[in-house]
């Protein structure tokens, strides 16, 4: 299991959908096909954009404050059928609690309470040499959250 | 406060926004302007569609459920320059925590854990034999999930 980080959001030139884009420190990529509300909540965490009313991902945050919980760390944990799985850690009073999730929720709440995101070695992943990557690289197109809009 | 339930979601056609519409049992009405994501979501929980991997407000529903807590009520709190507030009870070992939220966020949750929803006093909200209910109800297009759709 690695660590990876958010690279950005983008969208895939092919189908046109949403995608975020995870990253290892060495270079390994692997791109997530998600929702646009999704894309657009992890775009604005980027960001650091701070809304005046609590978006539904700062809400999440909330929740698990009010509990007086904390997320420990969210781990891609499988690939079913081109569907991603995720798995939140959360930890209160001692206890490690772990609830499923799509990656993109998982994502979206972990960049705002700066958790760690790991990867599964199951999941394959874009090696930085291999020609498939730079064949990926053309498809993504980089998108600021105010790209999509609702 | 008195106990208001969710209509269902439409389109002001004065704006193409959408909105939520809740009404008492004497026919008192409350439309809240909302996201197009949340009023999706709502659509949904509408429609007690069980979608294959959870959305945001269900993740938030495993989220409680995870942490033993439960939802008791959704109070929508406050109007102030035109922004709804709402506020969750919730309960965890007998003590009640509140958090903040927007009512989209709120009344998603509450429908899919069947709690409550309460409005204050203090909102005002459209009388049954008021021309000015009138007047809502034909800016307002109901709509289905399907007609928002990501």
């Amino acid at each position: 299991m690695n660590e990876y980080t958010v690279k950005g959001i983008a969208i895939d030139v092919e189908g046109n959908l949403p995608v975020v884009t995870l990253e290892s420190s060495d270079g390994k990529l692997l791109p997530i096909w998600i929702g646009g509300p999704e894309a657009y909540s992890i775009g604005l965490a980027l960001k650091e954009y701070e809304p005046p009313r609590p978006m539904t991902h700062d809400l999440i945050v909330s929740i698990i404050q009010g509990f007086k919980s904390k997320l420990k760390r969210v781990v891609i944990s499988g690939l079913s059928e081109g569907t991603f799985y995720a798995l939140l850690h959360f930890e209160q009073n001692g206890e490690l609690i772990v609830i499923d999730a799509r990656p993109s929720d998982s994502i979206a709440i972990a960049l705002r309470t700066k958790a760690p995101i790991f990867v599964e070695d199951s999941i394959p992943i874009f090696e930085p040499d291999d020609p498939k990557t730079a064949v990926l690289k053309e498809r993504l197109k980089e998108i600021r959250p105010e790209d999509i809009g609702f």
